[in-house]
């Protein structure tokens, strides 16, 4: 298995539940801009998860930027990771129509904590298959970011249990730090070209 | 982040937006001609629609034949971009079911609207990136063509507000310059092989 | 526009229609056997459509073999094949549900005979722009086959206004001559192994 | 038609049936852990149907490393796969709703056996046009895999006719020897890199 059919699949999933995402958005029932405006809260859901799913696209292939082989272990971290990935459109549907129901916000921020903890040991797996470079350093950044993310949703969580909108701030919350891929992958690729040239 | 990818991805994100629409295309409710003729309006729609993409596409892969180069901001304005694009199912299904509806007319037209000014944003991004060769003029047709159809679209909206189906009749207009990408890329390509062989 | 974005676009657009038949395909409305044997006429024409759309792609990429330049011409063309195709969930679904409404079958069969003289067409651009060399005897046979179909679906519909599962038994006889793609553009490709570097 | 293509398209029929799988879970009845609950089957069906779907991917491509051409008999069982691949979200769904129906277990098992069975056929075409060469062994550690996945549903139909949930056990349980993939092929590979060059 190369790197470059496991990244073909990986984006070929991706793209395809950005857009089945939006199979969730219901037709308005009528035809004025009252039964738009009843749509606000499923559309504020569409975009957290659009957003997730962009920022998860656009961190793999930056994580991958610097990978030279694929393990068993990796490809099955990155099946999990998609599985997870594949159940979005379940939980923004259900959080979407029972907006400030407690049980909707935990499960949806419990999948955004799965994913992350699954991309934590995906990137750990590339980390250990990849030690003897320098990348480690952009490594151990993500896994600083990982834990801000896994935290603060977390924190979301538990205010959910209460108050379930404090699931989905936290999940918006948590992409920030992810927004711009690590620049060190970046500087790394231009000062060893050859690395790239590997695989 | 090179080009390839962030082309591969808007690929399938359109081709799977250009298919998706056909899923708003409801079964006729009848086996006869009548009800085949019900769905007259939905089916113009549609193809409004179908077309709208399919031009996107074709002035999206002409645009970034010329790139070299992908920023973070070209790339966050192409997911906004593919962001406006992944809504036209849920627009085109709204003003199909309520064609003389003004809350759904507009709306479909504001999409349309916001769509040509984030592409109008990332012809801009991919100019200042690349400014120092000719491909410069092609740009600033681009943003010609840009001017008109964002005119034409607003005046849609203007009438549409009195006359729902002008905004449609808009949508449809505002595409004509774009079925012809622009020449001056082909061209400047061809007379600058080496440029092409950079990425 | 190269012709290798055309063809991953057209792949793309062929997976994602093959996949979206399968939707129209609704749950037995029962857990027996009796419930599964109701669709029967469903699944017929599922298998059909999936056979045409197979049969397309396919000949799609031995058609696309030989070329080497892309124009705007072929470029719509390919697009309104596209279309085509994208209404094939719609007409399929239409059909399975009406199975022996004349409506239905004489509007599946109409779209299928405009498929087959949208091809008929590509495939004359297709040589336009390729006329010097030998491909032509290709296109040619190419065009024979396009004259059976068509004639066949043309039968099929006239039969089919007055028995109007002859319609879809057309389409079935139509695809025959598809089902092995024209061998001796292989021929040529192998015996002209350099055309195929050029693009 | 050369093997590339082949396995994009598969590529991009598997992912989106892995997407659409997802579509057959209809939100949760209410806003309530209960109401998750109620779909724990469901979950069960779409997390064996998930894995099925990864297993397969993952083979496929194991199975085409070593393959250097494609002939119309091997494209055609590569189509009969997708055909039997595409209707996993239907048997998916049916057996989800009636889980301890016997007609909807057995179909999906039926299903799951057919698939089998064609790709038991789909690695013998591909070894008769390999023949000359040492992945030989490799295709006969298939066939052990496939005759045991083949009998291990067979034994699960046979109980399934009398107590259905044993066809799903029965389908799960075949998976196992395919999560590791052939291990000779990748050792055959990089001890004869060149022969990976060829396509």
């Amino acid at each position: 298995m190369n790197k470059s059919r496991l990244e073909a699949f990986t984006d070929g999933v991706i793209a395809i539940i950005i857009t089945i995402l939006v199979l969730e958005l219901r037709r308005p029932e009528g035809g004025t801009f009252a039964a738009l405006w009843e749509l606000r809260h499923a559309f504020f859901i569409y975009f957290v998860s659009f957003a997730t799913l962009a920022i998860y696209w656009n961190n793999h292939h930056h994580l991958f930027q610097a990978v030279t082989a694929v393990s068993g272990k990796i490809l099955w971290l990155n099946i999990l990771l998609l599985l997870c990935i594949s159940l979005f459109p379940f939980t923004t549907s259900w959080v979407s129509t029972y907006l400030f129901s407690q049980a909707a916000a935990i499960t949806y921020g419990l999948l955004m904590l799965t994913a992350d903890v699954v991309w934590l040991l995906l990137s750990r797996a590339l980390l250990e298959k990849h030690s003897q470079n320098s990348i480690l350093s952009q490594s151990l950044q993500g896994s600083k970011k990982s834990a801000f993310s896994i935290s603060i949703i977390t924190t979301g969580l538990i205010i959910g249990w209460f108050w379930p909108p404090a699931v989905i701030i936290g999940c918006l919350v948590s992409l920030t730090p992810w927004i711009i891929p690590d620049k060190r992958i970046e500087q790394y690729m231009q000062a060893n070209p050859e690395k790239n040239q590997k695989d």
